[in-house]
C-alpha cells in the first residue's frame, strides 16, 4: 500500500525548473532532501511579484495557495504559469509587467504533468479524457446543443452548450486575437477540456484551483458537481446506499489526508467514489483511470462489456489533430473480468465473498433485464425508421422522445442504481419507470404501425 | 430521562455466554462492576483468532468492530456469530477451520435481542417488523416486482426486486444448500428482514455493522438511505423544514453520542428524525416502536388514523409462519390521539402549545384535505371498475396509472410534507400536483363513462 | 472591510430600555464599555424568571438563548418579548402571572430594528419584503392555493397555503381574540411576514430562534429550506456548482463566526449564497438587501433587467395599509448594470476579469434565450386567448399547464442554473425541458388555431 507514497517526493526532486532546488540527487531518503526541500520554500522574485500583486488583485487564489501542498514543497506561481512566448496560450504581452515573462492564464494537464506524470496518464487511458471530444464528435450533440436548444439563433445558439454540456464535459478551448479563452469555451470546469497546447482533461476539475487537495478529490463532492441529475444520478444513489448513509453520518471524522496508496480502513469506515473507483484501497493501487474497474458501459443504449481497454481518444487528437467519438468501451486493459475482480479487492476490505459475488450476481441481472428492454425497444425504433414511421424533429416525436428517456435517464438509473448498492434508482426512478415507457412505445408503435401514418 | 441510563450496562451483566465474565451480581452500581467488566476485554481464544485472520482478510470488519462501544465493554466476534451447529444459519463446515465452532454470517436481532431485549420487543410492535413480509403478503406487490417489471424472464425477474425493494424493505431470507443466503435475498439492508432462525427486523439498518453506533442512529443520514424519493421523501422534507434548516447548518457540533434517555437539548438544537419519532426526548421515553408517535397511517390509499395498537406482522408469523401484510393502522397502544400527544411532548422542548397545535391542525386539515381528493378518485375507479372500464393491465391503463401516483407518490408527498413541516412537498411536490392528478382522473373518467370504451 | 465591525456594539450601547446598563457613553472603545456591557449581564428580575420557569417549559429555547450573542451581551427575554399593553400583539393577561408585564409571542422586525436598524432597512428594500404581501394580493395566487388546491372546502381550503406557501413567503398575521396568532397564518418561518405591529420580513428565517446566529446565515442550509424545489432550485444549482463542490468537501473546516464585514477569505474558499449576495466580502459592503446585486429578474414570465431601485412594499404598507405585488423590478439603487458591478467584486475575489465577464455574457445569453422562446410561447398564448380557444380553469388546459410550467419551472430553471453556474439545471432541468415544452405548445396551439376546438 506504500507502493508510491513516495512519489510526490521523487517527483519534485525531479522538477528542475522549479525554482531554487540546489541538486537532483538520488539520495531521496536521507536528511539533504529535507534540506533541498527546503531550499525550494525560497521563491523566485518573480512568484514573488505574484504573490504580492494577487494579494491584492484575487487574494482568494493566494490564500489558496497558501495553504496548499503546493506551497509547502515551494511550488509557486510561475511554475505552473510562465510559459514560453511561442506557447498558444501565452499571453502576449509580457507579465508582469516590468518582466520578460509570459504567462498563461490557462494550466493544462500536460503542465500538471510536469510532476504528476503517472496521474496524467492513467486519466488519459480513461473515458474522462473523450468528455469533451466526445460531444464535438458526435453530429447529435451538436445538433441538440445548437440547432434544437439554442435554435439557431445567431446570438444565442451557444449558451445552452457553454452554460450547460461544457461546465462538465469541458470544451475544446479556443482562444481570441489577445490569446485569451474565448466566452463561449471558457471558463469551465469540465473533465475532457482540450486545451490550445494539446493536453486533454482537468486537474481541477476534482482537485480545484488553488489548492489541488487530494482531501477534496477523496470526497463525493468532488464528483458530485458532474454526477448527478436524470442521466447519471450518481451522488443520489451514493446517498441512498448504504456507504452513502455510513459517510453522511460520519465522514466528518475521518481522515482524508493520508498519502496515496496510504488511504485505507481506518481512514475511513465506508467507501466514497474515489475508494472505490480510485484509490489504492485493500489490496489495490491508486489510478486515475475510471474506467479501469468499470466490466460494464452503463450509459449506452444496450449495456456492454468494457473489452476496449485504454481510451484512445487523447492519442487519436495528439496524433493526428482528430476529435472522435472516443472508445466507449473502454476499460480495464485485460477486459471486463479483470476490472470487476479489481473492483471487488476493494469490497473485500469489509465485506465476505458471498456478499460481494451476490451483490454483482443480482447487479448485473439487473443490467441484463435492461437489455431485455431496450432489445424490444430499439427493435420499434428500427421497423418505424425503416417504413418511413419516424419525424424528423426528434423532440417532437413521442416515440423517440421517450426512447430517448427509456434509455438515457431512466435506463441508466436502473443499471447504475442496481450497481451501486441504491435501490430507489434501480427500482422506483429506474425499473419501474422503464416498465412505463416500454409501454408507452408499445402503444404508439402498434398505432403507427396500423394507421400507417405518424400522428 | 436517566429512566433507562444503565440498561447497558445491565444487560451486559447478564449476558451470560459472552466469555470470561466472572458472576453476574447484582451490585451493578459498586466498583466490582467495573472489574467484572475489565474481565470480560479479555477476548477468548476463538475471538481472538477471528481477529487476527479477519484483521487481515476483511480488516474494515475489524477495524470498525475496534472502534465500538461493543469492543469497549468486551463483545467480540463469536458473542454474535458463533452458533449451534442445528442453528438453520449455521455453517455446514466449522469456522475456523480447526476448532469445533460453528458461524453464522447472519445475524438476526434475535441475537441482538439477548442484550438488547427491549429494543427488539419495541422494534417488532413498530411498522418497521412487517418491511419484508407485507411485500410478499401482497399479490400486487409480488406482481409489480417480478411480472411487470421483471418481465416474467427466467433469469432475471428477481433482479428488480433484489436490488430495489428488498434492499430498504428487507426479505425473507433463503438459504442454500451450504447454509448460505441465496443472491435473491441477500445482502440487503432492509428493516424488515425475516431470518431463517426466526428473527424479524434489522438492527443494522441503522446502526451500521460493525460499529452499531448510536450516533449514527441519531442522525437523519441513517433513515435517509432509505426515506427517500417519490414515495416517501423525508429526508427530503427534513432538509425542506426549519429542523432540518437548522441541523444542517451547525449539526456537525451536536452531541450526538449522549447514553439512551440522557440525549435532549442542548446536545442538540433541532430534532433529528430519531429525536421525534424514537429518543427519549423531554417526557418522552425512549422507543424502537417508530409507529408509537403517530396519529396518521398517511401511505395508505386514503389517510386513516392508527388505532390498531401494536404491529401484529411478527407475532403471526412466529405463531403460524405465515407472511401477513400485517397491521397498516398499528399505532400507539392507547390509539392516535395518545400517539399525538406524545408526539407534542417533544416540539414541547421549544415550542409553546399555540405554535404547536396550530401546527397540527392545520397540518391534519391537508391530510384530510388529500382525503377528499382520494375519495372522489377511489369513486370513480370503482365505477369503472364496475362498469369493466378498467385494463387489466394497470400500467398501460392510464387511469389506473395516474390514480396510483396520486396516491402513492404526490399524495403522500402533500401529506407527510404538511406534518413535518416540508412546505415544497407539502405545495409543489404535493398538492399542487394532486389538483392537476384528480383533472386528469376526471377527463379520462369522462371519456370512458360517456364512449363505454377504455380508449 | 471593518466598516461595520462595532455596529453591534455600537447599537448595544444605546439600547437603552435593556435593563441594567448604566449609561450610554460615547467612550465606546475604552474599557468602560467591558463594564458596561458587563453590568447588562445582570438580568431583570422579570427576565430571570422567565429563564427559571422557561428552562422547564420549554428548555430548548433557553439552551439557544444561553449559547447565543443575545445572552452573551444581556439582552435577554424581555427586551424582545415584553410589549406595552396597548400593542396589538400583547397578551391579553399579564405574564408571568404576578407581573404587571404584557408579553407577545410574536417578535417582528420592528423589535430587532431597536437595535439591527441597518439590517432591517436593507431588508424592506429587497424583493424579501413582498414575499408574504405578493400573494395575497395577486388574484392569481389567492385562487390557487384555495380555489384550486384547497377545492373551496369549507374546512381544508386554508391548508395547502398554510402548510405550503406561507412557510416560506410568509403571511399577513392575523390574532384571535385572545390576541394570539391564528392558527392559518402562524407558525410560519417565512420570510416576508406581515405583523399585527406592521413589521415586515422576518429575520428568524436565516437566523434561527433563539440563537439568531450569524455564522447559520451565511451558510447555504440557511437559504436551501426555501431556495430549493422545481420552481427555484437554488441550492441544488449551488451544489451543481463548482462553488458547491468545494463547500460541501470542507466548509466544515472554515470560520463563519468572523464579524459582519469582516468574513472575506480565507476564512473561506468558496462562497457561499450570503457570500455572494449578502456579505461585505472583497470590496463590497454587506448588506441585506439581497436583490441589490441582481441585474435580472429571473422568475418573471419573460427576463427584464431589474430597473426599479428599492423594493416599494413595505413603503406602500406602512403609508397605506395596502397590500401590492410590489416591486418585482426592484435591485440596485443605480440600476442593473451597477448591480451586476457589485456583483463582479465578490467574484474578482478569486477570479480573473475574463473569467467573470466571460462567464456574465454566456449567463446573460442563455437568460435572452430563454425569452426568444418565452416570446413565442406568449404569442401563442394570446392569441389562443383572442380566439377564446383556452379553458377557463388552466389546470385542465394543457397548453396553459404546459406554459406555466415552461415559464414556472423550466425556465426559471434554465436562467438560474446559468447565471449561478450548475449546469444541469441550465441544461437537463432547464433547455433540455423547455425546448420540448415550446413543441408541445406548438402542437396545440395548431389542433387549436386549425380545429377551432379547445380539445
Amino acid at each position: 500500500m506504500f507502493k508510491k507514497s513516495l512519489m510526490l517526493l521523487a517527483c519534485l526532486m525531479s522538477f528542475g525548473f522549479a525554482a531554487n532546488m540546489d541538486a537532483n540527487k538520488s539520495d531521496a531518503l536521507n536528511l539533504n532532501v529535507v534540506k533541498n526541500i527546503k531550499v525550494a520554500h525560497k521563491m523566485s522574485d518573480l512568484s514573488k511579484s505574484c504573490v504580492e500583486c494577487h494579494a491584492k488583485e484575487t487574494p482568494g487564489i493566494v490564500a489558496d495557495w497558501k495553504n496548499s501542498r503546493h506551497a509547502h514543497v515551494g511550488v509557486s506561481c510561475m511554475d505552473c504559469h510562465s510559459v514560453n512566448a511561442d506557447n498558444p496560450m501565452a499571453s502576449v504581452k509580457v507579465h508582469p509587467k516590468d518582466s520578460n515573462n509570459h504567462v498563461s492564464m490557462l494550466v493544462s494537464p500536460k503542465t500538471c504533468a510536469k510532476c504528476h506524470e503517472n496521474e496524467v496518464e492513467e486519466s488519459v487511458k480513461s473515458g474522462h479524457a473523450r468528455g469533451a471530444m466526445q460531444m464535438y464528435a458526435n453530429p447529435a450533440m451538436v445538433k441538440l446543443m445548437y440547432h434544437y436548444e439554442g435554435m439557431d439563433h445567431p446570438e444565442y445558439k451557444m449558451a445552452p452548450d457553454a452554460t450547460g454540456c461544457t461546465q462538465c464535459h469541458g470544451t475544446v478551448i479556443k482562444l481570441d486575437a489577445d490569446h485569451k479563452p474565448t466566452k463561449e469555451t471558457w471558463p469551465n470546469y469540465g473533465i475532457g477540456n482540450v486545451y490550445p497546447d494539446g493536453g486533454v482533461g482537468n486537474c481541477k476539475s476534482c482537485h480545484s484551483a488553488h489548492t489541488f487537495s487530494i482531501a477534496e478529490a477523496r470526497k463525493p463532492a468532488a464528483c458530485a458537481s458532474c454526477h448527478l441529475g436524470p442521466d447519471h444520478p450518481d451522488i443520489e444513489i451514493f446517498n441512498n446506499s448504504m456507504h452513502g448513509h455510513i459517510y453522511n453520518s460520519e465522514a466528518h471524522k475521518w481522515n482524508f489526508d493520508a498519502a496515496p496508496d496510504t488511504w485505507d480502513v481506518p481512514d475511513f469506515r465506508a467507501p466514497t467514489c474515489a475508494a472505490c473507483h480510485m484509490s489504492g484501497v485493500g489490496e489495490t493501487t491508486t489510478t486515475h483511470n475510471v474506467s479501469r474497474r468499470l466490466k460494464w458501459n452503463l450509459w449506452g443504449v444496450s449495456s456492454k462489456l468494457r473489452t476496449a481497454g485504454d481510451e484512445q481518444a487523447a492519442v487519436v487528437y495528439e496524433k493526428t489533430g482528430k476529435l472522435t467519438i472516443g472508445t466507449p468501451l473502454a476499460g480495464h486493459p485485460n477486459g471486463p473480468e479483470a476490472a470487476r475482480a479489481e473492483m471487488k479487492l476493494v469490497c473485500k476490505v469489509c465485506h465476505t465473498s458471498t456478499h460481494t459475488d451476490n451483490f454483482f450476481i443480482m447487479g448485473d441481472k439487473q443490467v441484463e433485464l435492461y437489455n431485455v428492454y431496450s432489445a424490444e425497444a430499439t427493435k420499434m425504433l428500427e421497423e418505424l425508421k425503416a417504413k418511413n414511421l419516424l419525424l424528423e424533429d426528434a423532440w417532437s416525436d413521442e416515440f423517440q422522445d421517450v426512447y430517448y428517456h427509456m434509455w438515457h435517464h431512466e435506463g441508466r438509473r436502473m443499471r447504475q442504481g442496481a450497481l451501486m448498492g441504491g435501490p430507489d434508482y434501480s427500482h422506483w426512478h429506474g425499473v419501474f419507470e422503464v416498465k412505463n415507457d416500454i409501454r408507452k412505445l408499445r402503444k404508439i408503435y402498434k398505432e403507427r404501425i396500423e394507421s400507417g401514418k405518424v400522428q
